[in-house]
């Protein structure tokens, strides 16, 4: 593999190694320094993008055996690729030219033999196994840390990125796990399908990441994770595979599938499955509503959310997240609503969903009065949404951006009941704030908007951006990280919604994680995993 | 407690011991034989009602220590009462007098620390503990087989049966496990507030037994099992107690709540759950609809699961149940479609469901022409549906009266995708009446009906009544259920959608089960019942 071109296939356009995405949509240093200006405190140039060339990369550890030679890389730029996630923490490592530890040989197996075959000569030799799909981890979950093993291997999936078979009848194909979403998403077109699993991640993650790490998807409300969308999976571990059978739902004992969703790898490479798809929306209609009082939207969403109205989309900006996002400039908080549906027109929920906001204070259309409201056509998207869908994919680019003028960014995502989050939004404000200015002295932007809301509840998402001490970034990042995991423990709102534990959510998941599930899981490890060769650190010790 | 008291709080009405529900709901003499009438080759008279004196019941062969006196029984009815479920298998062995083990001592804790000692006394002498709910496991969930324990205790949680606290902003309440249906609905209507949770054992089981046995719910689409409505679960286990978080959704790892929901009291004791409630439905309404085809009936089914518009009730009979339960005399199979929500009128989605349904040539209202069909008032309740509900809640008196008669009655249910639902249904047919034929030289009557409809398949549930031979009833019912276990197994069609695998549906279960899972399922049952003494012979050995 040259150095030049891409890591990863589906896509001929180069990826970054260091940063999120595609390099080439990086903002230059005259759009990072327009950034820093936003931040009092950041540096007056930005950092210089880093170069595989500067890094210490030292020979593998380890060599493969010849029968295997042929599906591993040592290639410096591909080990480097996948030497860590996208994680803020992940980004100012590469900035400061200290990564996490390189990986000393990337495998791309193309079917599952070439897995078992690998896992079983990394077994022999002590040899750590990191699952990787797309790499776009935010939580250290496919880096190693520690020195327990003789070498690491990352096993790159993205080889196996076919889908293999579609029953139209029950709406399901059965896709590899390597396969990123533009990819799959492409090979279902055809047959007028979609999986409609859309994460911010979606053109740099894959099938198999988001079953491993129960990622946040399209739908705001209902079947919000990829969780619910999996029919059947198989998993190769290093005590053997084994594919569950393809079931619309199954009481026979706990369920097998939701056993190794969330397990990140650390119980076995989840290698396919049968997905639960969907014909292609032929009706959508969405729309804004303002809030001039965030509790009151809340109460707003949380009426939404409970009634049968079950949009796709219910996105609650905050006033500065919907000022950053372009969605409002006047302080207001913005409620984003989106339905739709393959089989009938959905402006009537679309209006329900409106009347429930506004009977809790909204405004909707925008900066309309409600007079003029009601004329406007039902469902016509608004300039809101479109500035909030444009922000939304750009965000991370710009958090990298951020990175390149000493900011310290970090975003983190969490789930409670709704008696819990008016209190839980009004802590995270105050002691994160309060914890990134007594790290910095600067004071912190902290915005949040709701992504997915339940009957019972809604999941909260959170940035954080402050200057940091220059090289003392990551001191910064862990001070923020420790008051935020202290204060979602506190108000006992789960240490991640759809983001995974992976390393960096370890302290707030161990002290989650009930007891007699601990055991289990550890047990199973053991059962599963006896050389303690996968994704160690993650999960579990 | 006495004799003739009944074995079960909540109620005042006496339960029968020996068969389904209360001892005075029994089909008398007269009605059983008229009923035998319907089956050729079934008794002339109805097998006595069996009586507990007649048992050979012995003392029991351990004796609590005196700190745990108080909770624990020996009284021979109760005994009795908690020897098995209410399978048609347990019922004929009562008739014929030759019941299951009957335990030696039933417990009745009144919170976890009670639990908790008596698994720790239990686990010290080698004692085998059943956890029992309402004990109507109709799959040799809380029987004890074999002989590897010294003594054998019945777990009974009914006299854990409050909700302790409810949440009325995120519509959910804390239960304790053992409150029985209309104990725990009771309880919550103060509030506004209900479970809905409705399985045909309603009365006579518990929310730790539905949480345990992943029970088969209220609706027919969407959220069809307990395991959706469950918030959090606090177990208790041989190795330490635990509760999960309060959370409308987590990515922190595999779900611990998904583990211990359907582990049937192997893993360990759910003594409490915080629950899901919603708001009483205020707008509601049902039809029938009738197919002169069945398969195309089915596709009408399917079209309906895979649209927006997700009915409360979707059951498609076939003609054999349809004309059993009065919902149609004509040879016609019968779709009931029912509509609820608690904010907004339903009548809508119920015209549009019968649309969907004359599409596949349907016929709406009872015997009504199409042209009439459009002249009736949309949604309201017909014939068909009423005498659908009656005999639904009948049913399983009937069969007990069938087997005083000799007949041999089973009811298994399955899941399977759209793709493989046709042949599966012939194949039940045709092979399930070959072995029954077989086993008793009679032809059985075999129907079916879709009781829960999903995008990717439905769950079919299928009853078989024939003439048993006279004292071999079990040797014929054991035929009949291995061919059906092995029916669905070549079809790939799970051993069970909703009832559980208990003893039962072991060879089912552990064909079906994959290898990676039974290996983590055995590691964690050694960790958290190190002793083996919880439920054993259910789920692994």
């Amino acid at each position: 593999m040259s150095a030049t071109a891409t890591d990863h296939p589906g896509t001929s356009r180069p990826r970054s190694w260091w940063g999120w995405g595609y390099a080439d949509n990086h903002p230059d240093d005259a759009e990072c320094t327009a950034l820093g200006a936003l931040l009092p405190g950041t540096l007056a140039r930005p950092l210089p993008i880093p170069r595989v060339a500067d890094l210490a990369i030292g020979r593998p550890g380890v060599t493969p055996p010849p029968a295997l030679a042929h599906l591993v890389s040592a290639d410096p730029r591909s080990r480097a690729a996948h030497a860590m996630g996208k994680a803020y923490r992940d980004v100012i490592r590469a900035l400061r030219g200290r990564p996490g530890r390189i990986p000393d040989l990337v495998a791309r197996p193309t079917d599952d033999q070439e897995v078992a075959d690998l896992l079983d000569w990394a077994g022999e030799h002590g040899v750590a196994v990191i699952p990787f799909g797309g790499g776009s981890s935010v939580v250290g979950g496919v880096e190693y840390r520690g020195d327990a093993h003789r070498a690491v291997l990352s096993l790159d999936l993205t080889s196996m990125d076919r889908v293999m078979e579609i029953d139209t009848a029950s709406r399901s194909a059965r896709i590899q796990a390597g396969a990123l979403g533009p990819v799959l998403e492409e090979q279902l077109r055809p047959h007028g399908l979609t999986l409609r699993h859309f994460p911010q991640s979606f053109e740099f993650s894959t099938l198999g990441g988001w079953l491993a790490t129960g990622a946040g998807g399209h739908y705001a409300t209902g079947r919000t994770r990829i969780d619910d969308f999996a029919q059947s999976l198989r998993v190769v571990t290093p005590a053997g595979a084994g594919t569950s059978w393809r079931l619309p739902a199954s009481g026979a004992g706990p369920s097998p599938d939701r056993f190794f969703l969330g397990s990140e790898g650390a119980l076995g490479v989840i290698t396919e499955a049968w997905m639960r798809l969907q014909e292609r929306p032929r009706h959508k209609a969405s729309t804004s509503v303002a809030f001039a009082d965030f509790g009151r939207a809340l109460d707003a969403v949380r009426a939404v959310a409970q009634s049968d109205l079950a949009p796709a989309n219910c996105r609650l900006l905050d006033p500065g997240e919907a000022l950053l996002s372009g969605a409002a400039h006047d302080g207001s908080a913005v409620l984003v609503l989106g339905f739709e549906s393959a089989t009938a027109p959905v402006e009537d929920r679309l209006a329900a969903a409106v009347e429930l906001a506004r009977d809790h204070g909204g405004r909707s259309g925008h900066g309309a009065s409600p007079a003029a409201d009601r004329a406007a056509p039902a469902g016509a998207a608004d300039a809101a949404v479109h500035a909030w869908r444009s922000a939304f994919l750009r965000m991370p680019y710009l958090r990298d951006g951020l990175a390149r003028m000493g900011a310290v960014v970090d975003t983190f995502e969490t789930a409670t009941t709704w008696d819990r989050l008016p209190a839980l939004i009004d802590a995270v404000r105050t002691e994160v704030g309060a914890a990134a200015l007594k790290a910095t002295g600067h004071p912190a932007t902290l915005n949040c908007r709701l992504t997915h809301v339940y009957p019972d509840g809604a999941a909260p998402y959170f940035t954080v951006a402050v200057a940091g001490r220059p090289g003392g970034e990551l001191a910064v990042w862990d001070e923020i990280k420790a008051a935020a995991t202290d204060v979602l423990h506190r108000h006992r709102a789960t240490v991640t919604h759809h983001h995974a534990v992976g390393r960096d959510h370890r302290p707030g998941y161990d002290r989650q994680r009930p007891e007699p599930f601990a055991l289990a899981l550890r047990a199973a490890k053991d059962a599963l995993d006896p050389h303690r060769i996968l994704n160690p650190g993650v999960l579990l010790d």
